[in-house]
């Protein structure tokens, strides 16, 4: 009878030396003969944004090895202005790292939001109606706190690598090549996690024959203004106006984060502070403009809206998680959230993967993943319908709009859907 | 000091004599001087459909005198199939006329309804969630139980009256002309209220400058066939599947009545009863199918599908109800339920005004019955949305549509808002 042992590195179980008939051990011997000095990894992660780092931590804190590869410098990451709504997901996984210390004491909690249609405001009190909320701390500061803990935490980060390609992801050794500093590198991994982004080139490795595009387009974008100025509102408001949308959203207590929705063929320099301000406080109401304090911008940019899936979202050995494989329109701040529950559904499988040696959870990626994906997407799109006027729609889609509305406002099961899409649906 | 009185008639109260005061008298006197047989009434209804023959009986029943124009005979208006779903505030008035005894003994309660996508079967269980239920009774019955009291009711209907025209609908004496049997016949009123459907005289009476009109149309119709059979399944099944939606529904435990959607170029003589069935089958999916009844059609025919409302619903002394003022796509069964409730208001702001002298609800009558035929006609909309396959629609459409009953199938919040909308919301 022959003994079958598994290899530390792939975890295949193999008769006899499972360690020297690894393909991706002999890979690496290989190309290290030749001279390079090269990495052997159990996963490659390409992308070191907040889903990249998660997923990096996640593995590392279950002793499984990887190693992130990121095309920008660390400043550069922490300079992308991003969302700043963390839905219970996202934050436990802060949580289950340990690296929530910052979130607890400086993230704000908020109970419920609004949507307003120039009348009135309809507050969705989340907390009174599914017992949860969302907690408002910016993106960058996540990223921020996951960047501190990687020399504590081993975790590898190599920054400023370019032309990073992926190889063989159909097979169970694929490797990936960058240049760093002028030189080519390679990294020979059991699997690769794509977290970089909708324009990263881990999609792209996935031939067209395999993989479908799932897309719809927005007839305008947002225009966001960061400034250090107190919120005009304890709590966000979407507002749907006669003028456009509105948001009136924040980082801080003394951080605001406000967009208005303008056509796709207007420039930010069309938009002084002063005209952006303006614009804000009519669509806003009176109300809100009333407690809105102004301010320099200290980030002005205009954000296509759009709506996109591509499936599956594991081939071979290579998973996509977050924006590589999907994005949701703002309206709802599910874009940073979504891609915490890919991660979450991607750190479980490959920890079951090299502690268990059990495939199931990476075989079914794709489908647990999109599950959640869909239904993300489905919030952000109708959310989006609902607050925004499409140039497209007449009178009768404009009436849906406020008969949709009065009926959330009079409608405890209504508010209730709102809700707990808006707190997250379950993982 | 002067002594005021109202008049019997129009209850306007003027300084002594006001019954000779009274325009519409006047007029009445004026007309018949010239030799003609004519009527006085307080409140002219227009059609005898449900909707007509509903509101004659309430006013009835509260001692408002009234007379219903019908253009059509009895047996006509009888043999139209139509819907077949009661909500609470259908079988309300029903009860307080109580000429409920049929309704309650024939009527089948359906406690839940079913979605299917051609996988699964989604319930909604209208009990348990909201707590009611809809009663399955066709309108037909309904409107024979309307019929058959109108004499002991002491409810003139007039029938078989053509060329329905209303004059001085902006006045408060205004009144109608009709032919019968060859004569012209006029009608004086306090009120004319028009429950002659979307084809007929009272929306049109009421100037372009002053109403407005919503729409929108959808690119199939359906195809309903009624057969004397067992239905398929205790409860409706509204399917969207891959070759378009079907409902099965009934009017009894031994009629049944399905649907399909087909393009609008289709004609019923390019539907054989056969191929109807085949169809039928392949949409509601073979659960649905093995239990399904085939039998030869007693009635078959394509509506074609429209949102359509008209605003406002009260012009001067003229008042819309039902199908007159509005169309929902048939989708949730909403038309028949929709037209009791304006009927609801209607009788309950004429018995005020005639009982009372009070006129409040009256002038508030088109914003009250508005606002829930919004929300009704949102319903329609919706549920004909996430139902049927649009030639318009994308692959990411069809993908909100998965999502949307993935999100269903596993949120109780979504079924409840179904539930409470399907029901029918508050009065």
């Amino acid at each position: 009878m022959l003994v079958r042992r598994s290899c530390p590195v792939c975890t295949i179980s193999r008769p006899l030396r499972p360690f020297l008939s690894c393909r991706i051990l002999r890979k690496y011997i290989a190309t290290n003969f030749l001279g390079r000095a090269n990495l052997m990894t159990q996963v490659c992660i390409i992308g070191a944004g907040p889903a990249g780092l998660l997923l990096g931590h996640l593995l590392r804190a279950e002793g499984v090895d990887c190693v992130v590869l990121e095309r920008r410098t660390p400043d550069y990451v922490l300079s992308r202005i991003r969302a700043g709504v963390l839905e219970r997901v996202t934050v436990e996984l802060m949580e289950r790292l340990g690296l929530d210390q910052r979130l607890k004491a400086e993230g704000l909690a908020h109970d419920g939001f609004n949507l307003a249609d120039g009348e009135r405001l309809i507050r969705i009190d989340m907390q009174e109606l599914v017992g949860q909320h969302v907690v408002v701390y910016g993106q960058t500061e996540l990223t921020r706190d996951l960047m501190d803990a990687r020399e504590e935490r081993g975790l590898e980060v190599i920054y400023e690598t370019e032309d990073v390609t992926l190889h063989d992801v159909e097979s169970d050794s694929p490797h990936v090549t960058y240049v760093k500093d002028g030189k080519e590198h390679r990294v020979d991994a059991r699997f690769i996690v794509g977290c970089d982004g909708f324009y990263g080139p881990s999609r792209k490795a996935i031939p067209a024959s395999v993989g479908q595009e799932f897309e719809r387009a927005y007839p305008f974008g947002w225009l966001g203004i960061l400034a250090d100025v107190p919120p005009c509102n304890h709590e966000l408001i979407y507002a749907n106006h006669a003028r456009g949308f509105a948001l009136a959203s924040q980082r801080s207590s003394t951080r605001s984060r406000y967009y208005v929705d303008v056509p796709l063929t207007d420039k930010v320099e069309d938009w002084s502070d002063d005209r952006l301000w303006d614009e804000l406080a009519a669509r806003l109401g009176p109300e809100a403009a009333a407690h809105m304090t102004r301010g320099p911008a200290l980030e002005k940019s205009i954000a296509p809206l759009r709506s996109f899936v591509f499936a599956p979202m594991r081939h071979g050995s290579l998973m996509l998680c977050g924006d590589s494989a999907h994005i949701v329109p703002p309206t709802g701040a599910k874009g940073l959230n979504l891609a915490a529950s890919d991660v979450h559904y991607a750190a479980d499988a490959l920890i079951r993967f090299f502690q268990k040696n059990d495939n199931d959870a990476v075989s079914a990626y794709s489908d647990t993943a999109l599950s959640r994906v869909w239904k993300s997407e489905r919030f952000s799109w109708s959310l989006t319908k609902l607050m925004h006027r499409f140039p497209e729609d007449g009178d009768f889609e404009r009436k849906m709009q406020v008969a949709e509305l009065d009926y959330i406002a009079s409608s405890r099961a209504a508010q209730t859907s709102i809700a707990e899409n808006y707190v997250g649906l379950p993982v």
